[in-house]
């Protein structure tokens, strides 16, 4: 396994949480994190640019995985696009199993990291075995089509959000997360109904997908992940609807699955309940740990 | 047409409102109630049975139906199954044009109407061309699987609601109400992962469902319907889970439709948005008045 991880390097999965994960040892998330990132010997980097206060998210993670044994825990606290192109910050993320965002706002996260030299390198090292995670604002901002902000409830409305792009992480895909006790169904019907190519992928609290380099996904943790594919939507009123109006959302195929099942992102097809194939679990390899630099 | 009725009856249309329909002039769930049991002609029997203010319900809608132009409103304030026999309510109900379930507990509708003379003859008026309405509970009661009483939220989860047999005038169909307001999808998802034979049709507030004699629906008033169809369910945890536990759901079909949107219940198939066809409308041609005794 080593041998071919060599010759062909793995992508590194993608950890996307829903935000106020568990946070006591063994939770099976933040657990997750650290086995991917290579238990004890994991290297993670945390990224707070989301939060106004880096600080108290350094001390509430860093306190964390060193709790869980991980005993190297480094902070990037980007606070600027120029931060974002500091060299150090970028040899950090070369230097790390795992990058960890965390929550706040994510439009802080694309508009102070997005197309800098820490989100190239995010991008360079993921193809290459790096782990990255991120919670609420952190896991909006890994995929493609990143939701800015928007209304709640479970109806689906014209121009209920605004969309911004992410850090592109995921790709044909947007992630809600809270999603469940932000009542959140209404804003991500409603942008498959604005364009059924992106899958749609509410993730609840506490609460994780957990995507490997072939597209597949796990859920992890104790709520559920509401999958919208809208590949057979019947035509809707999305063209002549008035800004605010109820969008008729016809021929959505739903899944919403808790901890254990396992869906397809890229074929669409759910999989099943069972755990993902042992490629996905790299402490157990230690395929991932090693990814070149740029 | 009048010739075409006698030789073939039509069987009246259900009207299935999710609860708190506007009250003033002109609104038009109300109003369809109207227009469809005949105008000023109408002939409308309440039937407050759900409720424990038999007279304040009587109040409300025979005011409601007689500001609306109605010449006839009459009460059955059935209290008792011995009531529920009584041979002038029967009458009562072959000589209307429309029959109106009122809001309360539907468990007092099934089991004070259930196979009483006035439940029997409200199906077989009902296939001559009765209408036949329910609001809130009455609403519920309308359908073969009723839902007595159960749980809220967005999730699914195992027994979290009791069904009891409603009145059966709709099959195949769980109704459940206060869609939206009250977070039902979970229950209502429920239902559905337990036997994908039923379609679930969750109705908002201020929203109704016209069914047609053909099982055509139409979505009338200001909020949504929500239809899950489980046809294509994935293998779920239904069988395994412990009670309370998340019930996997893959590959529900869902369709969120507002006013205007028509969908055939038989053969579970998206027709649009467009108004049906006159037929539905039977104040226009006068064919559903004309419905024989027992």
């Amino acid at each position: 396994m080593a041998f071919m991880s060599q010759a062909e390097p793995r992508r590194g999965p993608l950890l996307v949480v829903g935000g106020s994960e568990a946070k006591e040892p063994g939770a099976p998330i933040l657990g997750t994190l650290v086995a991917l990132a290579g238990g004890t010997d994991a290297r993670i980097a945390l990224i707070p640019t989301a939060s106004r206060d880096a600080a108290g998210k350094e001390r509430l993670y860093g306190d964390l995985f060193r709790g869980m044994g991980v005993r190297h825990v480094t902070c990037l606290p980007i606070e600027s696009r120029e931060e974002a192109n500091r060299e150090d910050f970028v040899q950090a993320v070369y230097d790390s199993t795992a990058v960890f965002l965390t929550g706040g706002d994510q439009n802080r996260i694309s508009a102070l990291l997005g197309g800098t030299e820490v989100a190239k390198a995010m991008h360079r090292a993921n193809k290459t075995g790096l782990v990255v995670a991120g919670t609420s604002a952190g896991a909006s901002a890994i995929s493609e089509h990143m939701i800015a902000e928007g209304g709640t409830g479970l109806h689906p409305r014209k121009h209920m959000l605004h969309l911004a792009p992410g850090l592109g992480l995921l790709r044909r895909v947007v992630v809600d997360q809270h999603f469940l006790q932000r009542q959140r169904l209404g804003r991500l019907l409603s942008i498959v109904a604005q364009n059924p190519f992106v899958l749609g992928i509410g993730v609840d609290e506490d609460t994780a997908v957990l995507v490997e380099q072939d597209y597949r996904m796990q859920v992890i943790g104790s709520g559920m992940v509401t999958i919208l594919d809208g590949r057979e939507l019947a035509e809707s009123n999305v063209l002549t609807a008035e800004p605010g109006a109820l969008l008729a959302m016809g021929n959505v195929r739903m899944h919403m699955l808790p901890a254990g099942w396992t869906y397809n992102i890229e074929t669409r097809t759910l999989l099943g309940a069972f755990p993902l194939p042992p490629s996905a679990r790299a402490s157990d390899t230690g395929e991932i740990l090693a990814h070149p630099g740029p």
